[in-house]
């Protein structure tokens, strides 16, 4: 109970390491199953990239020690999921 | 019977603290199974957040105090859902 | 046989009791499992609300009394199923 | 084989009685299992409804006198679907 | 193996006999399970449909010679589907 | 391992053989299991057609043959899916 | 752990070898499984195509290798996944 089971993050990285290198480090932290890295604009030196992270007991600081490491910074937390399954935002009529 | 079963909620928020734990400590309430927290709008100090609840007997009551002490608002319940199961609302050809 | 299964109908309430209120309650009506109710518009002293109901047995004179004691109006019965089971109305090419 | 399976109509009706009420007896027909009726445009005096049945082996001239008797009017038939099961319209490059 | 699963026709008719006649009568060739008749156009003489056909071994000259007794003319065959099952045709990034 | 199990093809045919006739003598070819033939433009001499092939080792040489047999060209080789089962193209941001 | 599950690559190429015989080499790399190849844009000498690599264990050197000895280039990695099972990015209020 009380355990982070999704997190989307808006980051911002160098061009090296790849989202290779990112999606498989990430995937490696304890707490974590699997993680989606896509790229949604590229510039000369940077790519602005959306980790989406998904695990039984995701700990987010151990994600953003990681990410810094790697050169990248975390723009903004977009989403997270916790408790005993993930579950998705429900569409609304106000949405 | 009469178990509420999922809320979607519009809520202000300051960035401290970040959605991850917001969603840690509803998912842990009494009666919650989980939590997903989507942000719709960042400004300087504050973000607007989507909080989506799902359970068994959700307490509203609980859910409004909790997030009051962390710090945010309830600006408007979007949805509610109560009964035997969860339903989504039926897309009519009102809509 | 001739069982209504799902109503959907668009509603005007005052602000309280809130949405959770009139779900729960809807949701305790014999023939009725599950409600879903949904703002689509927020005035000040009014809200307007779709309210979706799925059961094996709904009485649409219960639930319309229901929702006038809790001081709604029903401005219009959407949508209406009856039978051995739900179905969603068939896209057509015609819609 | 040979049966009809599904229709949708395009039907004008006057506001009573509702659609709650065709629903229940154009469900209660033979050959009928389920019905949905859904409101799509609402006149002082008039409303216009589509009616999708669906069942094992749905008599048209019965859905038909019913739907008269009841004060209807049959615009006109959108779908007709009869065999050994429901299938769509597959959805062509033509559409 | 050659067998032809699925088509799709465009066809013209008068408005008798009905759409339901022509999806029973079809629904009984040899080689057909199911058939779906969509009206996408309707004129003051003739009205146009869609006719999705499928089965195990559909014999394209028994549904044109059927079309033409019923009094329909059959435009153009927008989609045929043939082996082993019926397939979609997959959507690409040319679409 | 190397099979290839899918191919979408966009083609131009005259009008005669029809894409039934298309769609069986494709579907007989060693490794196909399964044909959509969809016919996006009709001209007054030829259509274009787009072809989707499904199965276990399709070969491309006996493929394009027998399409040429036919009187048809093909235009461009639109998707190729090989390997241990058939997977769609994964939509990114980038799309 | 940190397996690389899924990978889409934006690549350059010239007509000869064609897209089947791109996806047939990449799915018998160590490592892969499966291959889909969609062409977006076709030029007088070149073609713009989005390669998804599907499999337990992708090695993203000899990909590149192998795609480069074919005539390709890549222009950019759009999508990496990596750990237990392949997840696609979370769709949220932001996108």
């Amino acid at each position: 109970m009380g355990a982070v089971r999704r997190l989307v993050l808006d980051t911002l990285k160098p061009h090296t390491p790849n989202i290779i290198e990112f999606a498989k480090q990430i995937s490696e932290l304890p707490g974590v199953d699997s993680v989606n890295i896509s790229i949604y604009e590229i510039d000369r030196k940077v790519e602005n990239a959306k980790i989406t992270i998904e695990g039984p007991d995701i700990k987010y600081s151990s994600v953003e020690s990681l990410i810094r490491e790697l050169g990248g910074t975390i723009h903004s937390i977009d989403e997270a999921v916790a408790g005993k399954s993930i579950i998705d935002d429900a569409s609304t009529l106000q949405d």
